[in-house]
């Protein structure tokens, strides 16, 4: 390739894209301080790099808008398909950071490193026992990018391991059942690992039934939306389940009062799980792939419209 | 087999091992309360069952004694040797667990879990970034039953693994370095975890060289002593490590005044690597396997003497 792409990104993505986008000789970055200054530059430009969407920013010469998320729902999408305009997603570029997280939790559950940690304050040398990992059957409700990451790997370990979505088929893994069984399922398993997206048929999957039906962990990788937090709270409260991993709730930040804070059984990592160091350098990639098929190299990589 | 082996067991293992043996018809238990009552019971027996040792035991009718621990240096090898009895130890029990505990503790640390998990206490969200562990380096230091399964562990979650021993050489895994290269893999990798077992050779084999070497994580779920504390606490102090995971301790509780207590990077368990909810029916497989050997069917596993 001979020339490059410009590109105009805003807001300004604090976590080292920039830099990384550097490394790309057929990338240049324009990233204007002002959101009103966003427009004039993509009319030469015509290529737009964001989270977030503002409608100043549908110029006429825009050609292409690459999400920096996995969904895309803050997008116009109609308009943008009458304009011609092209919408690129980061969908599996989180998937790496978000599945070890999830991994990292059930591990910490199932060991109970929370009550160990919280006992060191009080220099307290408490032995007791705990299980392991390999002994026990794993649900991964949700198995698209991320779930069947999770499940992938916990197979690798040699865990017992269950898919769920809503056909009951899955083209990697090795059993899936439809969404329809999951209470089922949820007497079979010992770990629901939830990594469902936020929409109206995932709202509340998991409810007071469910868990009373698992008696185990639940760890919740994907929206808080999906489990029903008072339900949660309570099986909790009166050791319906032995614990919970939450790296996302259904109000964010976890409200103040929340009893999930003060449980030695639940651990909270406040919607961390995509956030590592290889982000930027994976979402980069994606950008200057996505900035070769702009140039007219090769095909668009998550191209929703 | 027709017959029952009478085993003397002695002291009393807390963990279900009594019930877990309950499961095979061709052992029979007994279980003198007062030490003293061991010897007569061996007389008839001829099999003991212990963790710890008293001469008392030592009866002309002992033929066989099944240690529960993975080392036998409490036991007597040459008084044993010369009057015929057979040793037979638990190597190979604790390794699923130790096993797991090791993963749990370096994806607590890489993955910031303490911090996130202390934070709860003050009722904070407070998001921060952390790193993946598919994109380290680990060394495992010690790849006898446990560490080899720690480093083969890794390596199926595609993390790149090296082991370090004495010869460096292995049957098993793919990249092996002897311990006389352990500073320049200590400047290599990013996590450390230490399986070795307690003696001489074994003494403080990570100092404060290897620490500043290092830069990374440091795990220990073998023995306390092989790791100079005093140079691991300045090293976490000053920020020469990012973080230690320790199940071991050079002294055990860890005094009061240790300041690894109060330390944020570092999450201590109580010597509980191996104490999981599985190792009785492990250990019981392991004496009835040993049972049979001693009735005349089959051989000895773990037979030292």
């Amino acid at each position: 390739m001979e020339n490059a792409a410009t590109l105009v990104l805003h807001p300004v993505h604090g976590s080292g894209l920039i830099e990384s986008l550097g490394e790309y000789a057929h990338v240049s970055l324009v990233s204007p301080a002002d959101t009103s200054d966003v427009g004039p530059s993509l009319r030469r430009s015509g290529a737009l790099v964001t989270f977030a969407w503002d409608d100043d920013f549908l110029v006429p010469e825009l050609r292409w808008v690459q999400a920096i998320s996995a969904g895309f729902e803050q997008f116009p999408s109609e308009k943008l398909e009458q304009a011609g305009v092209i919408l690129t997603t980061a969908r599996g570029v989180h998937t790496p950071s978000v599945t070890e997280h999830a991994l990292a939790l059930i591990w910490a559950l199932v060991r109970r490193l929370g009550p160990a940690i919280r006992r060191m304050g009080s220099r307290e040398w408490k032995p007791e026992m705990s299980t392991e990992l390999r002994q026990l059957k794993v649900a991964v409700l949700g198995v698209g990018s991320i779930g069947s990451e999770i499940a992938s790997l916990l197979q690798a370990l040699g865990v017992d391991v269950v898919g769920v979505n809503t056909s009951g088929k899955h083209q990697k893994l090795s059993r899936v059942v439809a969404q329809s069984e999951l209470l089922s399922i949820c007497r079979e398993v010992d770990v629901i690992v939830c990594a469902l997206p936020d929409d109206p048929d995932t709202r509340h999957v998991i409810d007071r039934a469910h868990l009373e039906a698992l008696g185990g962990w639940v760890v919740n990788v994907g929206r808080g939306s999906t489990i029903d937090e008072s339900a949660l709270v309570r099986a909790l409260e009166s050791g319906v389940i032995r614990g919970a991993g939450l790296d996302v709730t259904e109000a964010e930040p976890l409200p103040e009062e929340s009893a999930l804070w003060e449980m030695e059984n639940v651990i909270i990592t406040p919607h961390t799980a995509w956030a590592t160091d290889h982000l930027a350098s994976r979402l980069a990639e994606l950008i200057a792939h996505n900035a070769r098929a702009f140039l007219g190299y090769g095909d668009w990589e998550n191209r929703v419209i």
